[in-house]
């Protein structure tokens, strides 16, 4: 199976973020879909370093893994990916990154709640997201953080199954980091710009 | 019609701001006036790849398109550029960015009310303005940020109109971003970077 | 004795902390160990342009000079490294920078007592050092800065020898900066990016 | 009169300092002493932009033009380099810069008073001032930022002649910015990141 053509954008971004100290010490993980399947980053790579061939490609029905070069092993996260391209339809590259303002907000979601609404400052920055209401009252989700990364995952999917694709195209996962989706790499960039400029007036207004 | 020669003086800021993450998810556009007319930003460019075809010219008298390439729209905001060089004569280039302290503060300006002054610290860089008074009482101007764009760009006008110029040659946009000016796009940028640190300061200060 | 082969890694590592503005003003030193010596940065130089030449070898067991070339000292604070090589037989890398956040932090270790435990805030980062239990209760230990180094690492050996090897794979000196290893130059490095993650986290959400 | 060989560093350093943003707006200026006169970065140039021939030649006995370039003047803050030329005679260089954290820190310093002297935080990056004292009371004077810049002057020889030479290698001007001086351009940098750490310190404990 040919790579993804979108594995050198992904590559770049990697790059990009690790300089923005968004992909320190190994962390976070991007990938894009083509179809039936998805590319994702290996597991436990330098994200300053990264190259096309440091994915590995993945079922979206499933999760399991259908090609990765020899001692490549999926992304320990690789299954919120799966459940966000399982859920949505029209998602074509998911990025999930650690940033830092992202894990100075505390909100308390428990481990049985598994995940509760927070609002959004309705900033002129939220137009990125195609919202053009004015002064709108936006929520996104904040997930419990288990260690167990596909109860992660379990509690994506009866999110949108009970409450339906979250308003704003990301999700948070509490003291761990952002996932943001969009059609395209380049438009998930560009909610991941939006949804970091977002969380840290959230996180230094307080 | 030729391009304006500031076109790569603009393009190259927006390069430069894209990686001071003042022009982040695609945000904010830059114009430069030549004349009659002014070139400003298309909508929806990502500001770190912008090129100098990425402009188009619209008229200063009433902000309509004068040449753009096939498929570039006018940034949506260009009402506020286009009442920026109506009234303001001298004014050469008009920056316009998101960033993270101007969207720290806030002022609490009401719909109805449009606009309101507030002050500005009296700090050693407001004598990239050319003001060398010592410790001056400076105000600027902060505006309701309409999802509606000609209301903010009528609101400039009303407030123009009624209170003159501004005492500093920017105004901001609550909750959104500052619109800076200057006779060449080299004032407007050294501006800029004032109206950034005075932000900043405020932001911080609190 | 030719140099290790660590020491490219460890030249292109000290670039680029100082761009980071890790090793300010000189401040920082780094090293690798090879069997039975280490070595490590000599004393006062320009970290921005550090070179391959700019380390000395010095022995494991008591820190004696190994080699070096004409002029060049160890840094003054080669005592630290060398209790850690010699107390933590698997450590084949030992970082130690100056951060603006490790400094914002006050813990109030007094000179007598020399050093305490303070706990680390449970976020994700966390797995970077291998430890994947879930919201883990863990400690990291704070030293007192005394200005004579060879007592801040006697304090070191006397915690290593009552207390055991450090939870995590770092310890800080109070009003100085952190002290980080790992088995290679890339693990500490990457202990290195969580370690800066973690004090972040703690110097700013009080 | 040839060139001074330290504007080649002093022209890098003004490049760094603007990607910084301690140079923002054309503010800031660097000189380097050569015998009986100094070389100084002209009024008004952009600081990312500057080359060797952006400097003017200046007597230390009086500060007048030794000799500049068609069209190019001292910078307005002249004044302050040759006084601290001519009150320290080991001095060789002066670099003043205006940073955001320098700014955020108020004093309260009177215009009669002109002066007064304020505690540093003893943290180890003290130790690059040459001062090995464990945890030293150590003070630092802050000046009134009168916009006549020669009274600025004469409040820092006042200084000297009542108080002697500050304990530290370094002043700041309140709600301006540092003048750092050392023995070479190489000592005087060292000093400033010295004092950025340390003002940085200042300002986000508070």
């Amino acid at each position: 199976m040919d790579p993804h053509p979108s594995l050198h954008e992904l590559t770049k971004l990697s790059h990009t973020y690790y300089e923005r100290q968004w992909m320190y010490a190994t962390a976070g993980n991007l990938s894009a879909r083509e179809g039936d399947v998805f590319w994702i980053t290996a597991s436990g790579k330098h994200k300053g370093e990264l190259n096309e061939e440091d994915f590995v490609c993945v079922s979206v029905a499933d999760g399991s893994l259908v090609s990765a070069r020899d001692g490549l092993k999926p992304s320990a996260e690789t299954s919120i990916h799966q459940v966000v391209y399982s859920q949505l339809s029209d998602v074509g590259a998911a990025l999930h990154v650690h940033t830092l303002d992202s894990n100075l907000l505390e909100f308390g979601v428990g481990k049985e709640e598994g995940f509760r609404d927070f609002p959004l400052p309705p900033i002129e920055i939220i137009k990125a997201f195609g919202i053009w209401e004015e002064k709108p009252n936006l929520t996104f989700p904040v997930f419990y953080n288990h260690t167990h990364v596909p109860s992660i995952a379990s509690e994506i999917k009866r999110y949108i199954e009970t409450k339906g694709k979250p308003q704003v195209p990301f999700l948070l996962i509490e003291g761990h980091g952002p996932t943001v989706w969009g059609k395209s790499v380049a438009e998930a960039n560009k909610h991941l710009e939006a949804v970091h400029f977002l969380l840290q007036v959230m996180a230094r207004r307080i």
